[in-house]
């Protein structure tokens, strides 16, 4: 490379700027009312990045003034210059809907982003613990407490479906750092076509005086003629939509911000009984107060969709759409004669998989964060040659976890009550009803999907009058990667989120007696667990083999059922090491718990406090993962009790496509068998002596 | 809008043309080894759309020019242009690479596109099939035979992995139409990142001697210094990589571009013994011997990696990369220590969903075919308020078909051959292996799959030694889209794709008795089917409800299970109306094939011509899919002949999530009902008074 002077390169900018002026002023005519103007700042390394850019005035018309109408088009930033992004986020669906607006802007950024998420505690809860587990390098997110900022605008009457937290963005100035000089502030209905660093570039293009850059709305809302009576907010002609803002923070907060916004709206609410639609309508009189605030933005940073959007003004001209906005209270069943188009683009980032967006910013070091350095390292001492080199792998992998992907209503507490727990992936998700039915207590599911299949599985419980009547249970995505089912991994994210203080560890293909949640409830509390008795509570695990089953109500009709053959111990032909020593036999006399005792491969179903000990994630596939845990319950001293009047039953199922790998290949069990003994390894340095007896019982025959 | 004078506009163009020169002029320096210009040409409307672009003289520097280091990037061609891309394919494998490579184009492109795909039989087979079915707007697919152009290369000694195809991008400018005059010619393992049209708006920047555009290579290969006596083609420098081609066709035709090429090649090949690297040698030694020719392009756009790429020196200082090129015979496994971005960006397209990519081109108004725009208008009708839409639009939805997605070997023609016919989504894979051992003759098997899927079921086949044996196993992939099974219309691709004269029609989840396929065959000709008897061969069907099963060799064998009621005829308990005309007791008897009469809900497995009718494609999702087509082939006359020696058996399996859906809702039951009085009125209207019998019979309680 060329060695580069910064003076020189400097002189060549103003040189090139005052060249093109005078090619515009030369122009004359129509391209002057389109005034293009190179930023005026330098990056640090002196080379001039930004370009010439199009600023058409959007009050004039609302075409599309896209790259067709540009001589110079796309600005860009400083090459990786941090750029920063609000959006407010509350509850469980906006908190999905945040999701695809952020793989959108990720999809297409080349820059750094810092993320300043104002949100309520459902929001947080899901987001903060999804980040976490995304680690996307160069992606730095803040949260600010939404419940805090109520105050400052609940006086506001609003009629608008965002409600409160629609009234948000007018408080940002103060609520962000007070040394946080810009932002972008984004509705979380919007999707991005392009890269945003486009957007902040247009900063670039502000005069001294203005402060917030915006696109004019495109409908005629505004105008006041919708309907007789029709008396919407002030607004400069057709006004400006607050999807999408370039907030000049800094210039805000010297402006005396909050005064001016706080002045209007009280004003207007003399003669106006509410805000319809929320923030907008306030930034909307303050800018008809003060025309020199506003910057307008060209028409394709915020394409706005409405049943009767004017939209298609822009965008049939444009042919790049840079950003969409959703902001109908229909979302995209929008009707729209464009909407199709629209629909695939929102699709296109609502199934996109998020682990691809982990991708590293080329050119921009950004420090990961130690634990995805560790991850890093750990990833890079593997050898694929190793021929377990996939369990060694899918062992590391960090799988993005979506909490509460549904709305959920955490369980009132309670001493005795019970979480079902368990994991499942699309093939199972046909047992759900079934499993409502039997289990009316609160339940932690863990679901593996692709970002896909979240959104099948969001479907099919909007359809189900079952499912989506059920506030207390919880659904957690597990996003899929790797070849290898992670099922350990899974479960313990069921397991972690389960807010009872007990859980009831059981499998997704098998149904609980009906009166099973109670009958724990009872049992918990008379044998007196609460006050520090460690015991598992095994409830008997049975199978059927028929599709169609009549399931028994009671336990007597089960004793009918397994003298009549129809319901066998479950494995009881395949694996009957799993069960036996539950005692099936001394169950069908019993009348109160019985303790049993651990013996080799004992894989039962258990009630546990919620604190027991985590399932070994490095149990991936087929084999051992329950085994495990249940070793490990005996080896911190857990009893074994079974209960005489619980039962659960397995229903048919086609077998997984693990088992069947575990079944055909030689090198998959000899992979199982390395694992096996390193957690065996591992429970002796634990556990000492202790663990003994566990190597020993292997070693048998 | 404000009317545009054409004259101003080109004058405004000129004089800007002229200052920016004039900028550069004065810029001097380091500024200057990177000239700008001008695109020369207005597009029709007269409004100047290009932009001055950056132009790298790789031969000074293997860096990044890039975005930075252009004071006026991202020039485009005019809005709507018909860009046309040639691509040179060849087999089942490339054929899926071509795919990726064209979604990848697709995501970004805002231009109509003509794609030039020059193929082998397989390869037009598949992607004939795949572009009719895919129906993407403002797409056009021409194929060329590669087989014809063969002779003109195949004199080449060549020892690179792409063999002769390899070479066929030196015959380029005499096989594609005389009058087309540019063309972008991209290898397979090509991976775009940014719009193609900022590609094409290179052209423009061409001298009037430049006909070919190529980036320079990454490597030090022909630099000579590898290894001792490594000797490769003469080439200017570094060379240039043909992994992306602007060919300026009609200046290369009036240049002699034929004799010229042959001409050097072979000079060349009278000291070389072969070409390494196929047409990428020739092309370096003509440009070494033309330099005028060449008009390098800037790097991001052919990124060049293999295990010793000094790609980094780009990609590190451009930030925005515009096209990978995984020109290692490793291709993904590649070891680069930047490689997981590239697969990232690889998967991206890999696993996208390619049905996205059907959104319409605003702005660039292009007639849809004639049968989706029928398509359209039906879908326009539906009401979305109808209580069956889904299953309306269901049945309308056009699915994405990839042919012989795997190696396929067609089965050599026998009169007697049979085609097992099935479908299957991803949760049936562990049936595969299973089938092959029961059934050693040709299949052709459709599956249902999302693109992310087929990548998946790929892998399991490769990963599975009794699979990837298999030449005679046709798998099709039907692109999933729509909630609901769409069973009829993936049974039909693969009974279309059925080669031998006999098929049998089965399901995934039954395995046929060992002897069943030579069986077949045999009573076929026994039968004299050939000569114009019409008959379906009834394959009896049984069930298991055990998981592990040891599978009766012999008839005799099965009967003994029968008695131990270990087997059953299939559905005895739950809709023995399905199979009861087969006439159990009887089968057991009987010693040779019995003809059976047509009854209500009669759905038996058969085996019958290829040329039979089709499944009817209104039945989605869950019931009457097969009892229609039986009934279809009861109306058509064919007689239903049991075999005495066949057998099937079904293996136990989770219930579908739509045989849930169809238990649980009654709005989808009264649907069925409406598909099923439609299908019968059809059948009325095509059969006549024969029908009457079906009408009658259904109404019988």
């Amino acid at each position: 490379m060329l060695p580069r002077g910064r003076p020189r390169a400097l002189g060549a900018a103003a040189l090139l700027l005052l060249l093109l002026l005078l090619g515009f002023f030369l122009l004359g005519g129509h391209l002057a009312s389109f005034p293009c103007a190179l930023p005026p700042r330098v990056p640090p390394d002196g080379r001039p990045r930004g370009a010439a850019a199009c600023d058409p005035h959007p009050q004039a018309d609302l075409g599309g003034h896209n790259r067709s109408d540009c001589v110079l088009p796309r600005p860009l930033p400083p090459k990786c210059e941090l750029l920063h992004v609000a959006i407010v986020c509350a509850g469980h669906k906006t908190s999905r809907d945040v999701i695809t607006l952020v793989k959108s802007l990720l999809f297409y950024r080349k820059n750094p982003l810092h993320l300043h998420l104002v949100t309520d505690a459902v929001a947080r809860n899901i987001l903060e613990t999804l980040f976490h587990t995304w680690m996307v390098p160069a992606v730095r997110v803040s949260f600010y407490d939404a419940d805090e900022l109520k105050p400052q605008v609940s006086w506001i009457p609003n009629k608008h479906y965002s409600g409160l937290y629609g009234l948000m963005k007018l408080v940002l100035p103060g609520a962000l750092p007070p040394d946080l000089a810009r932002v972008i502030v984004l509705d979380t209905d919007v999707t991005f076509a392009a890269d945003i660093a486009e957007l902040w570039a247009l900063f670039a293009h502000f005069s001294d005086e203005q402060v917030i850059g915006l696109v004019e709305n495109q409908s005629d809302w505004y105008l006041g003629n919708l309907w007789r009576n029709h008396k919407p907010w002030p607004a400069l002609g057709r006004g400006f939509n607050t999807g999408v803002i370039l907030l000049w923070l800094d210039r805000l907060r010297q402006a005396g911000w909050k005064q001016m916004w706080k002045l209007t709206a009280t004003q207007e609410l003399l003669t106006l009984p509410a805000t319809s639609l929320a923030d907008q309508d306030i930034f909307n009189a303050v800018i008809k107060g003060h025309p020199a605030l506003v910057r307008p933005l060209p028409c394709v940073w915020n394409v706005q969709l409405s049943d009767h959007t004017l939209a298609e003004r822009c965008y049939l001209e444009a042919a790049d759409i840079k950003a969409v906005h959703w902001n109908s209270p229909k979302k995209l069943r929008v009707k729209n004669k464009h909407v199709e188009f629209f629909r695939n683009l929102y699709l296109t980032f609502l199934e996109h998989d998020g682990n691809l967006l982990r991708r590293e910013l080329f050119g921009c070091p950004s420090p990961r964060p130690p634990e995805a350095e560790r991850l890093q390292q750990a990833l890079a001492q593997l050898d694929e040659e190793d021929a377990c080199f996939e369990f060694r792998q899918q062992q590391l992998t960090v799988h993005r976890v979506h909490i509460t992907f549904l709305p959920h209503q955490p369980p009132p507490p309670r001493p005795h009550d019970v979480t079902l727990v368990a994991q499942l992936s699309m093939d199972r998700l046909q047992m759900l009803e079934a499993l409502c039915r039997h289990w009316p207590g609160p339940m932690s599911l863990a679901l593996y999907l692709t970002d896909a299949e979240a959104q099948q599985f969001l479907r099919f419980v909007e359809a189900s009058e079952v499912l989506s009547a059920r506030q207390d249970v919880a659904y957690h995505v597990v996003y899929r990667e790797g070849p290898l089912y992670p099922i350990n991994q899974i479960r313990n994210v069921a397991l972690a989120q389960a807010l009872t203080p007990y859980v009831f560890l059981t499998d997704i293909d098998f149904l609980p007696a009906y009166s099973l949640y109670d009958y724990l409830r009872a049992s918990i509390e008379q044998l007196e667990l609460g006050s520090g008795r460690k015991a598992a509570l095994v409830v008997p695990a049975f199978e059927t083999l028929h599709y169609q089953f009549s399931f028994p109500s009671s336990k007597a009709d089960l004793l009918a059922l397994l003298d009549a053959g129809s319901v066998h111990a479950f494995r009881h032909h395949e694996w009957p090491r799993g069960h036996t020593p539950t005692d099936y036999a001394r169950w069908r006399e019993a009348q109160a718990p019985y303790r049993v005792q651990w013996a080799v491969d004992y894989e039962p179903y258990v009630v546990v406090p919620r604190d027991c000990p985590r399932y070994d994630p490095r149990f991936v596939g087929f084999g051992w993962n329950k085994v495990a845990h249940v070793m490990e319950l005996d080896a911190q001293e857990y009893e074994f009790l079974v209960l005489p009047e619980a039962f659960t039953i397995h229903l048919p199922h086609t077998p997984s496509l693990d088992i069947s790998r575990f079944r055909s290949s030689t090198t998959y069990r000899g992979c199982l068998q390395a694992l096996k003994d390193e957690f065996l390894q591992d429970l002796s340095r634990h556990y000492g002596a202790a663990a003994l007896k566990y190597l020993t019982a292997l070693q048998q025959p």
